[in-house]
């Protein structure tokens, strides 16, 4: 099956359903290439430009970091959370993971043919696009329950990886995993070298995100919060137990959820959070309501030519994905969170650019 | 009110039911001083006597960080769990989370006084510890609820860091976070020298025990898994969001909760598993089904001199609280699983003997 990429005349409604949902429950492997650099001689972040953006980073560490400083935070202490969509790779046109839940269609009918003929999953493997993007969300929610449960973790994960590894974006022709900022990886690498832990807070599936986490950003499975499902624990004929994953919400890891799955994985207030929606909107303030110095970011994909460009709140399109409103833009403005603009703040976007 | 310790005529059943409940539901920082300590000139596990469960964990531990051996595990995927009760610190008679529920009561009854009558709130406020005892799971799942939920994440953690700071075991008359195993933490120590991370994995509370994990263990918040409630979040009058505890069951980490906590809040599958009841044992079989060298250690508390005597396993009384069963004990034998023998194993057990 192809790569599903709406095509203009899409249901926009539907599609941002599409994205709404999928934070709701979700869950790769790659042999990607973009991961975390070397620190260059230029000193930090050279992929940034100079401007209000880089220097609310630097300033942001300097004063966490000096000993002599008001705003020291103890290097045990040092919690930083990214949201990964659309802050740490592309989102747009679809979440990444909607996509892989698309194309595994095929296998699952393969393992179960008596779903050949049955909706949802007839239309999905007829290919045509413009049905698939209306498939109501109850239609969807079956997709998503049988391409992400109903498996062992480690079938899941063996099944991503592979996924991953053969999986082309079509605008880039590159692996998605490729499809990450480089200037994002060079805050994540200055930060970690600063002795920040970081987390990835997202909304979409814990499980999915787990896969290449280590090997895109250098973040290890266990500082992977997002939304996340049961497993149930069982034993095979041979006595061997597994973790099945099951059709069970636990932690719908988006808006209000993202503090609460912080609370629930990492239990402590993070001094920097990154994101790029209204998804991320409850994250930012609850790194913002503590203590000393805090670090708020939120990226504005405001670059058409070299990624996209969406977000009413800069006069830009609407998208499905990654929903940057004006309230959201009042708001930032309002308690002095920093805004980062993709096409003035970012030298270059991705790593495999030169 | 007086710690609560049942005597001697209790209903066991009640209490089984007591010790049963807790861990699904539950969830503290002191001024305790049993910390981790600083490797001994002569050698790790100093507490520890000659025999096969110290041998045991030096030589998994050799085997895994000898890069030239079959067993070796690479440094960012060396990962070790602890139950926590009965393991690290005593839980007998009775679990120090429960304990603490009941002592709250009154504190929680003082800010709402409609329930200074109405049971099961009455009847500990009698202070009549047979009549404690032998209150219906009902009444307890709501002194649990009462005690543990229902304020922001903030206040309870004050709240048991206070209490943590003044309550005093009634056998030792010490803080219940000195009541932790000098032997244990010593492993802790060395296992954390070579490059292992430390997960506490508890059927009691997760914000409970990582009210002190750091300061008692030398282990971080987000290392710590347990029976976690959900959270919800909201904003105060003044517009500062706050995190609420919800009465909602998020994880029974119990059992074979534990596996699926792990995964959960880990994603990955453990090296070495630390337990002493059948409540850890899907925990010891998970973290053994993983290939290549695997600790496997069972505390069995038979040194009534020192600690106390409980386990049928070894022909001792039955407890309320960690049950190691004579199905446990087979288990252990049949697949190599260490038990480490409290009165044999352990030169002493609290780090305040000399």
């Amino acid at each position: 099956m192809k790569p599903i990429v709406p095509s203009s005349g899409i249901n926009r409604r539907v599609l941002l359903a599409i994205g709404a949902l999928l934070p709701a429950w979700s869950e790769l492997l790659l042999t990607g290439s973009a991961r975390a650099q070397t620190t260059p001689e230029g000193g930090p972040l050279p992929s940034w430009n100079d401007g209000a953006a880089k220097q609310a980073i630097l300033d942001f560490v300097r004063a966490t970091i000096d000993q002599s400083s008001p705003s020291h935070v103890a290097p045990e202490d040092r919690i930083a959370v990214f949201d990964q969509d659309g802050t740490l790779w592309v989102e747009h046109p679809m979440y990444t993971q909607v996509i892989y839940c698309l194309e595994r269609v095929p296998a699952v009918v393969a393992k179960k043919p008596e779903l050949r003929n049955v909706e949802p999953f007839k239309t999905v493997l007829s290919g045509n696009r413009e049905a698939m993007v209306k498939l109501p969300i109850r239609d969807l929610e079956k997709i998503l329950a049988a391409t992400l449960t109903g498996m062992s973790v480690e079938e899941f994960n063996a099944e991503a990886r592979k996924w991953l590894e053969t999986a082309r974006d079509p605008r880039w022709k590159r692996p998605y995993t490729e499809l990450v900022y480089q200037p994002m990886l060079e805050v994540l690498r200055y930060l970690r070298d600063n002795g920040y832990k970081i987390y990835i807070v997202t909304g979409g599936g814990q499980d999915f995100v787990r896969v290449y986490a280590q090997q895109v950003y250098g973040i290890p499975p266990e500082q992977v919060v997002g939304t996340a499902g049961g497993t149930k624990f069982g034993y095979a004929k041979d006595g061997k137990p597994f973790l099945t994953k099951e059709p069970k919400l636990l932690l719908n890891n988006d808006n209000a959820g993202k503090p609460e799955g912080i609370h629930l994985m990492i239990g402590r207030r993070p001094n920097a959070a990154f994101g790029n929606s209204v998804g991320d909107r409850q994250m930012l303030e609850w790194t913002a309501a503590g203590a000393g110095a805090r670090l708020k970011m939120l990226v504005l994909h405001d670059d058409a030519a070299r990624e996209y460009a969406y977000g009413p709140a800069a006069g830009l399109p609407a998208s499905r994905v990654g929903t940057f409103t004006p309230e959201l833009y009042d708001e930032a403005k309002k308690k002095g969170w920093t805004v980062i603009s993709m096409k003035n703040d970012w030298k270059r976007i991705f790593t495999f650019e030169q």
